[in-house]
């Protein structure tokens, strides 16, 4: 799947991703779009994902897959940090 | 499955939920161990699930599932509520 399906989620205003997930199904006629966020921000992405399907896309819009899985990076003061990550696989309907 | 395979995540620390899901496996023998979270409490029920399964049970437990889903409930001032819940099934690898 082309890299653009992909919504990343962040601190930009909710409705700004919720927009973004229903566009790519109505507007740009996508068959799967991943939501992805790390660390504090999955809380957000699974609330992006109900509610662009519950809400916006009932009925059309379904999850596919979910996948968790851990990064590792050095932080500033060099020492390894784990942060955690989510993939939300959202596709229309059959 | 038996309801005391569920760990619900919420405000206390962090390892005490870690070692709940690693003992229900290693002490209880338990096969399967359900980790949930509602709202804010999300990002750490994929950390807890993440941190168990890959530093502590590492090779022996994987995810087998994962579910999210909605509910709505009234608030204080009677207002409808959603809010998005997260069930993560992890399973000791056969």
């Amino acid at each position: 799947m082309a890299e653009d399906n992909s919504i990343f989620i962040g601190n930009r205003p909710f409705m700004n991703y919720v927009t973004g997930v229903v566009m790519q199904f109505t507007t740009k006629g996508a068959e799967e779009v991943i939501v992805k966020a790390r660390g504090k921000f999955i809380a957000r992405a699974v609330d992006v994902s109900e509610v662009a399907a519950k809400r916006f896309l009932e009925g059309s819009v379904g999850v596919k897959d979910i996948k968790i899985d851990s990064e590792e990076f050095e932080n500033k003061e060099g020492k390894q940090v784990r942060v955690s990550t989510i993939e939300i696989t959202l596709e229309k309907n059959k």
